[in-house]
């Protein structure tokens, strides 16, 4: 039978979602809490997941999905498996799906967050949980250049070299920003992402508030697909894998909200 | 002359505000980094707070005071004590203030905050950052028990043992609880708060809202000053110091947005 997680992590002590050698991923810990929830031998079971998240990005809801013999109820998936799991991860829910769910493959959309600090001094609480900036920006001309991403385009600009996609062409269903004293928020939704091109998109929005970057410049950088011309990579430490968005006939639950942000 | 200091700090890795022999409080990295600074031998400055934290507790804002023959400006305060700082503590500004002004004795009063996550699971991102209950709660009936407190009281039955406090009696300006998904939000401000006292007052609310007291036991307690008849003590993980309020005339900077909570 086929066994959908929902879960979540802070991705500031892994080597992102993969699974390494060195146990480093979120993905190594992730299998060897189910094996010995299942006291499977070590390597039985290994799961697929939405969105592969790169060092140091965090995930309010990442699903996987994996097969196995054994059924057991909801609460005990969570209860079970998070005995066996690290603080920074946690199973939020299970369900049983069809065999023709997919985690990656039947994901309609993919949402991001990402948290943006603002001043003189970097995050103390929120250490490695946001981004950080030294100085104010400028919200509407960051948000005048984000609606340029809408719809669907070509985001060579925004693309990392080791981007192994087969198509630089994606459809950005939401690009939104909102401020709150010191702190921004931006918000994508889209069928898929490329490798790094949230972080990419970040440094571009960065330049346009900070007045580095126009947002006439940020659409021509766009527009060129020179991902050389464009802004530097901004810092994993505010990036969140927010939501994975699934055909209603899964079943999968609805999202909770966990976090305050 | 007297400088006032603004502070952020996570409390997860300290024991507390208050100086320890084994340098494990957060006042010890904060004076130490200050004497760095200011090159001085260690033990010359020493600071006084406005509110010292639990182990565990963060704060949002402290506010500290102490006296230096040395002039800098703002944000060469800022800048240059947090690169002496661990990331988890942040100066966040700086104030020359009047020798009436004192940190703790000026504070006209105190609010803190209680975020609390109500799921089968506890906090993956937010460990150690938010409390945690495996049971949904009732927001009304939390409330009605909060809106008890507001008001002058002898919050005796809130009062840990080992408080020091010369009278139990506070006066409680705010006792406010808001919910947004799997989270609640409880904020108290009031002239000065008993040892442990939002902590036990969380305890008590948290049995409310479960429904293993009701508000009618609840005042009942209150109004015995027995803390034997009360709740356990809620976990620090929550708490943050959220703003110290003083006179206008000190000429304080208003309080900064730096947490999205």
């Amino acid at each position: 039978m086929r066994i959908a997680l929902g879960l979540e992590y802070n991705g500031a002590a892994f080597c992102g979602w993969q699974s390494q050698a060195s146990g480093c991923g979120v993905q190594d810990r992730v299998e060897s809490a189910l094996n010995s929830f299942l006291a499977a031998g070590p390597g039985r079971i290994s799961v697929s997941c939405a969105g592969r998240t790169d060092t140091g990005v965090h995930a309010a809801l990442q699903v996987v999905h994996f097969d196995c013999n054994v059924d057991r109820d909801e609460i005990a998936w969570v209860r079970g498996v998070n005995t066996f799991l690290p603080p920074s991860i946690r199973v939020l829910w299970s369900r049983r799906v069809s065999d023709e769910f997919h985690a990656r493959f039947a994901a309609r959309s993919r949402s991001y967050r990402y948290l943006l600090l603002t001043d003189n001094a970097d995050a103390a609480i929120m250490h490695r949980q946001a981004g950080w900036f030294h100085l104010p920006l400028d919200l509407v001309s960051m948000q005048a250049a984000a609606a340029m991403l809408l719809g669907e385009h070509d985001f060579s600009a925004f693309r990392a070299a080791e981007c192994q996609a087969k198509s630089p062409v994606k459809t950005m269903h939401e690009a939104s920003i909102t401020s709150n004293g010191q702190l921004f928020t931006f918000s994508f939704r889209a069928n898929a992402f490329l490798h790094h091109m949230i972080r990419n998109i970040v440094g571009g929005l960065v330049y346009v508030g900070a007045g580095r970057h126009s947002p006439a410049d940020f659409r021509r950088i766009f527009e060129s697909r020179d991902r050389s011309l464009a802004a530097p990579t901004f810092s994993p430490d505010g990036l969140y894998l927010a939501n994975i968005e699934y055909d209603e006939k899964f079943g999968l639950p609805a999202a909770r909200i966990r976090l305050p942000y």
